[in-house]
């Protein structure tokens, strides 16, 4: 029997001796790289926690003691001695236990995370909320360094330390976020740092030395350590301690023991407390050890080669085409610059990386700067591309209606991971940006039915001259020919993609060949359905919205996205401005938050895939023959 | 002649004699304070920047040279020596210059500001387009130290220490934001700060003096000047050399002469600049002086007295009932807390904040921070209202989704300042809010039409197990008995304020008075008008709602916020949903910005006013007599 197997809670974790545990860090590891062999998962960030997260069992006292993952991709250790050991072949996988830490799946996870930088604000929350209410049990905030770099840390570490909260704010420190960090906090963490203050104190002390009496060796002895203790003072320390955090570390965070000790020693501190402790992503397997970019959040591989399980062949993705033509674009035009919050690979910016270094700008984990900062770009005749999962825009809505559109400045969004995602479920869906961006004054929205409309969609926004919008999926494309030299199409003109009498399926995005497919079985049936592809979710295609709602037939729109304020609620707006009635059915994705599972199953269950969509034609047309 | 009168642009400052500019400093205060004291505006920034401003263009080449003014409270002189003079009259009235720096308004303006903490973002991006383009010209972003609490703030100075942007920083240090500054980093900034480290280095100092041969008292003194030396090495300097900024200061920025000097001295960096300036809120006015945060923005006043010229007697405002309310609310239920983002007396809370001064907490300028933060609180069992702008809660809507609402945190936003604000202009309009609220799952949003519906509204937001929104206008109420101790609202249930056979005018929050005054009209008119408070965004009242629909009689929506996805959009998407066919009109708020102004202007000019309401409703009638 494993040891793993005996471990139903921390508090049979608690009845290990600490020489059994490294025995059980590798029996944890075996099994995260098990599963996720097959299922797919944050694998790097959870094999580089394990000994920490055995430690902070062992030591406090969860789920009284409240322990924070943030982001969540290093919590599979920590789910699999908190009572989902059996469950865990389930990660990811539909009805399964979820990816992140989930406040509903288990009293152990203190909150539920998926976005970076929230432990530090919910933690001090958290330990507000104990101190008020007289409750002296511990906090415990898990960060990553490269989680450091957004805004919302900053704004939690500097009210924790302003405020005095009894919280342990431990510094995963890996030197990664997803890809490898940037900023210059990063540089500061990783003690590469050289202060010119430093510089300067240094000669002052020489000075300082110069000026005694002579007395020997001794004397350059000591300073030469001083020096050192000058070294040591500007570490990563100075700078936890301006925000008045009690600094600890750095400390090897695979060295359970020396962790354990640490632990004892810090948990009855009653004030801001900041453990540093240096990780290695990926840690206990080589492949992952050696490319922790591509293990850190993997499709199913093989445990021995570590090489990707080869996927079905399919066509290229949106993301890829997106890379692909925004190269081709950046070589024609200069002013095209790229911007990348932390997400280099993901966003398919590599090769534009690799091309136009100098064009190219990773901000690290900053969306709100990533926004205000391309606005500022093109303001000098710039025209910055924001390449930027949708999930993860949420985060500078403020920035784009203030920074970006109040004076229209010509900003390209390519919003990756539009709609359903998949595995990483409801914090990452990117299913309400349609919603949000269309709140915003003077913002052209588009949503590219297949790749090739994605590169012509990009054309449109590079001769625009305001702020645009392009929304595209995650994954595969429809493997229709792209051609990248193809022209920009007409500013918020609709497409007309099969004529039909009976009814309209009025689709935006992805749904279009949703939309062409359900129109084949309306036709078996009899019903001729006319598809319209409409391209722009803002300008609205006004005109061929009056032709298609003057008819008085039922007409159907299609959204991946939230019904509440989209694109069906666009043209409810526009035909009720205009006094136009007709039987509208709006199908899309409904008011609450949709867990992860298989992105066909997610449209399934919102009656957006060709059978669903055809059936409430059908009843539709019923209804208005009644 | 005055000296201002000849100063049309930086070019003519630059001909002036530096001892004529204290001269000039004087007189642009006089005029600061002259219009203010008619106009209200932000004095006590703008006074403490003057000779900063003198300092800026007389040093560096304006426009060429880019200057951005974060937040924009202190640009007056700006607009005063950059060609708007004489406007200057104009400040903040309709159709006049606006608070702001405006990059409309003038090609000075290099970047439009009104939130916080943007500058170092948009120059970082304008710096590094310079670059690109082979321009040597200088960015100067002008930063207020409340500004840097906030994210985006860390953000910028991250990436841009890291990407060595040609950027000057100047940081404007008076010490507070609009009230006196919290947050670790400003204790830091004040030197109040005494780090641990420091206190270690001093000790091993002194074991190293200690282990030296006895020579005599001069050893002590050395040792005494190095102490000091050591303090001034524990500076902001550290904190912002950590961020690989060159740092200088920190200077006094009223020094004319010395500010001239290192400008010209550091322009010449070509890297990340850091200076520091410490200047006085309200300089060279005594009563500003005095009370800072009273003339941060200030109503008109009498010069001589520094009194508020009283203002026609008004009930008392939204705000204060709901700090009243608050009080009264929290004295019964000890689970209630607040949090503000750095505005306790604009949001009403400073009496909570002086009888419940542990359940209040000030997070600075940090409004992601506020809402996770509170989410945190609320998981410990606490009932968290946060007291925020609605534009300001713009900031926070991905924490609002993510934080909040994924897990339905029972957490209460207070939302002040809900539709038109006035004078602040498009910047702080809080027209946004129902839009995006509106796409959060399981978020209750409620609007009182006036403030004794407000209180009855934090009651059911109390009573409420999941999350709410309270959105509330500007300025004072309708003057209606405010029963402190009312009960809370049925969930989810409007009101029929006046029964009518003939049309509906449903609306939400304030235009509920508006519409009883068109009601009014219209009566005389021969149209008998309902009139329905909706009370509630979300859940609506589909009980109600239907009702009204399935009398097939015209509706029309009234909203004080964008069309686009709002209160009539939803009403609109319910009817579709069920098939109810009315003549619906939705009055509110266009897709554009809307400028600074009177709000009842403003109001009048989106037809929201009773009159226009009738003229509407007249119109409905006609069409569907036709």
């Amino acid at each position: 029997m494993s040891l793993l197997d005996t471990i139903h809670s921390p508090a049979d974790l608690k009845k290990l001796d600490r020489s059994d545990l490294p025995r059980l860090a590798s029996e944890i590891r075996a099994r995260i790289i098990d599963v996720t062999s097959r299922n797919g998962g944050h694998l790097a960030s959870s094999l580089g926690a394990v000994e920490l997260t055995l430690a902070i069992h062992y030591v406090f006292d969860t789920p009284q003691d409240k322990l924070i993952w943030d982001v969540g991709h290093q919590s599979y250790a920590h789910k699999l001695i908190t009572g989902r050991s059996q469950a865990f072949d389930t990660l990811r996988k539909p009805g399964g236990i979820s990816g992140f830490p989930r406040i509903g799946e288990s009293p152990f996870d203190a909150f539920s995370t998926g976005h970076s930088s929230t432990s530090i604000s919910a933690g001090l929350g958290m330990a507000h909320g104990k101190k008020l209410a007289g409750d002296s049990h511990k906090v415990v905030a898990v960060i990553g360094d490269g989680s450091m770099t957004a805004g919302l840390a900053y704004e939690g570490l500097n009210h924790a330390g302003d405020s005095r909260g009894n919280l342990l704010v431990i510094l995963n420190d890996n030197d990664m976020s997803i890809s490898p960090n940037v900023g210059a906090l990063s540089s500061f963490l990783s003690r590469t740092f050289s202060a010119r203050y430093l510089q300067d104190l240094r000669a002052e002390f020489g000075r300082f030395l110069k000026s005694l009496p002579k007395i020997g060796d001794d004397v350059y002895q000591l300073a030469k350590r001083s020096e050192e203790s000058f070294k040591a003072f500007v570490t990563p320390g100075m700078l936890f301690e301006a925000f008045n955090f009690d600094y600890f570390g750095p400390i090897n965070g695979h060295r359970l023991n020396h962790l354990i000790d640490i632990l004892q020693n810090i948990r009855e501190l009653k004030e801001p407390v900041l453990l540093h402790v240096t990780t290695k992503k990926g840690m206990g397997y080589p492949p992952a050890e050696k490319n922790p970019t591509f293990f850190h959040g993997v499709p199913p591989f093989d445990i021995r080669s570590g090489e990707k399980i080869p996927p079905p062949p399919a066509p290229p993705s949106y993301t890829e085409i997106f890379g692909r033509t925004l190269c081709h674009m950046a070589e024609k035009n200069e002013k095209i610059l790229a911007v990348t919050a932390a997400m280099p690979e993901g966003t398919g910016l590599s090769p534009f990386a690799e091309k136009f270094k100098d064009r190219f700008f990773d901000v690290g984990i900053a969306e709100q700067h990533a926004v205000t900062f391309a606005a500022g770009m093109s303001t000098e005749g710039f025209r910055p591309v924001v390449a930027i999962y949708s999930t993860f825009l949420q985060r500078a809505y403020d920035q784009l209606l203030h920074d970006v559109c109040l004076d229209g400045h010509p900003v390209i969004f390519a919003i990756d991971r539009g709609g359903f995602v998949g595995d990483d479920g409801p914090t990452h869906h990117g299913l309400f940006d349609l919603a949000f961006l269309r709140t915003l004054p003077g913002m052209t929205i588009m949503a590219p039915r297949d790749e090739a409309q994605l590169a012509a969609m990009m054309k449109t926004a590079e001769s625009h001259s305001g702020p645009s919008a392009i929304r595209y999926p995650r994954g595969a494309g429809t493997g229709v020919n792209v051609d990248i030299n193809c022209p920009a199409l007409s500013m918020g003109k609709g497409e007309i993609l099969r004529k039909g009498r009976n009814l309209t399926l009025l689709a935006l995005g992805r749904p279009v060949y949703e939309a062409l497919r359900a129109a084949e079985i309306l036709a078996e049936q009899g019903i001729d359905a006319q598809v319209v592809d409409a391209r722009f979710l803002k300008p609205l295609d006004t005109s061929l919205l009056r032709e298609i709602g003057m008819e008085g037939k039922p007409v159907i729109t299609l959204e991946e996205g939230i019904l509440t304020g989209g694109f069906g609620s666009a043209v409810l707006e526009f035909y009720g401005d205009e006094g136009i009635s007709c039987p509208l059915r709006r199908l899309g994705v409904p008011d609450r938050f949709m867990s992860h599972g298989n992105p066909d199953d997610l449209r399934k269950a919102c009656g957006l895939d060709a059978q669903s969509i055809a059936e409430t034609a059908q009843m539709l047309m019923e209804k208005a023959a009644s």
